[in-house]
């Protein structure tokens, strides 16, 4: 087997991209890029995933503010919203005349599905010569977001997508090594974790360093002042409100 | 833009791999479709994920059962574990004399970010010409994994993956039609989705009997059924046990 191929060298080469040529994306391309994401794996066929491509000016310009504000979700060649989405589900239970009810397995499994064809949809992006930057930004007001968008019972906002030509060409940013995050038959101990994390966080100091960042910090560091605090605490009130069980 | 490339073929032809030759996956190939999956997108750098190559010949066995059963778990060339891992992130606030304190919104992090990380791997297994099975039904005894891999507080195992070389070539699938999952601007009336599932029933049907399958239903009439039962209703309990915040 081929370790080497342009398909994994393009894999390899992914960098979010901030800024994007003022050029639009064709509505072909997006088509044949969301086509191949639908192939992704997805169990037992549920498709549990819609997408919005927003290109309502005003739209865009709303969404730019309720994501961050982050200026690139308005000025990137398109932006699409990727939905985890039963609504399709729930139709069908109640034309058959069957009442939906699942538990956390489903909610999961709209995720999961979501988020695979969501990253298989990036990857014909990007072999296309697209640029791409997910935002989580989407999941800090959603209510607004979904008022925005029309969204029924049973659709849940995941994250946006900014999908167009590069305007920068960002440097790698370096990831955990392979043996902090591939391991053989058990659980590694704390003990082998801290260790790597520390070389880890030297390296992502390095990093920081060169892009000219005004807080030089190890990965851990940022990681655990990241989570010593809760975000967007509403969330699961606002998906339950939507219809999930979380339960 | 080119919009047919060797990378967007490969990405239309995925199929589910259930039988495979009897040849191991070398680690030197795991390792590689590992640190291409590692260079997903991922929220603030957090690299939730961790993989779990699982080598012992009595814990393939104990996961074929567990997972099913499904003999492929056992026989596949190589068997993957993916887990949502905030286990690293709670070291560093244990290290740092700060505690870990998330919602709902750490979980789904990890939730997500673990599966761009899978796809982006499947996908190099895929380049490198093996084929690939996620195994959701790692998420039906996940106590028993649980204790069978040793996982800490903080470590959510999500789906496993068969990979190996390919004794099969299964047909595709067909996807609902794009106009079913790709909207502009808005979320479309149930009228629109109802007629689209409508015309995919037929095909799905179509599939169905050409695979000379048992019962020949339409895909909204199996997803009806499937939805009208709760599956692996004390999944949140285990998660909120590992340390999941799920509010």
């Amino acid at each position: 087997m081929c370790m080497n191929s342009p398909t994994l060298e393009l894999l390899r080469s992914h960098r979010s991209i901030r800024r994007y040529k003022p050029e639009p994306v064709p509505d072909s391309a997006i088509r044949a890029a969301v086509e191949a994401g639908q192939m992704a794996s997805t169990s037992s066929s549920v498709q549990p995933t819609s997408v919005i491509v927003v290109k309502d000016h005003r739209k865009r310009e709303r969404l730019a503010e309720l994501c961050g504000p982050q200026r690139y979700v308005a000025e990137a060649g398109a932006f699409l919203v990727f939905l985890a989405d039963t609504r399709r589900h729930r139709l069908a239970c109640e034309r058959d005349g069957l009442t939906y009810d699942t538990r956390l397995e489903a909610f999961m499994v709209s995720i999961i599905d979501t988020a695979l064809m969501a990253e298989k949809t990036v990857i014909a992006f990007e072999a296309m010569g697209y640029g791409i930057c997910y935002i989580g930004g989407l999941r800090t007001r959603t209510s607004e977001v979904d008022e925005l968008l029309d969204l029924p019972e049973g659709v849940y906002p995941l994250f946006g997508l900014c999908v167009g030509v590069p305007d920068e060409q960002p440097s790698k940013r370096p990831r955990l090594p392979v043996e902090a995050v591939l391991f053989e038959d058990r659980y590694p101990d704390d003990d082998k974790l801290l260790n790597i994390m520390s070389e880890y966080d030297e390296q992502y100091c390095q990093y920081l360093k060169q892009r000219g960042a005004k807080t030089i910090e190890g990965w851990s560091e940022r990681m655990a002042k990241k989570f010593a605090k809760p975000e967007r605490t509403d969330l699961a009130a606002y998906y339950r409100g939507k219809g999930a069980r979380l339960d």
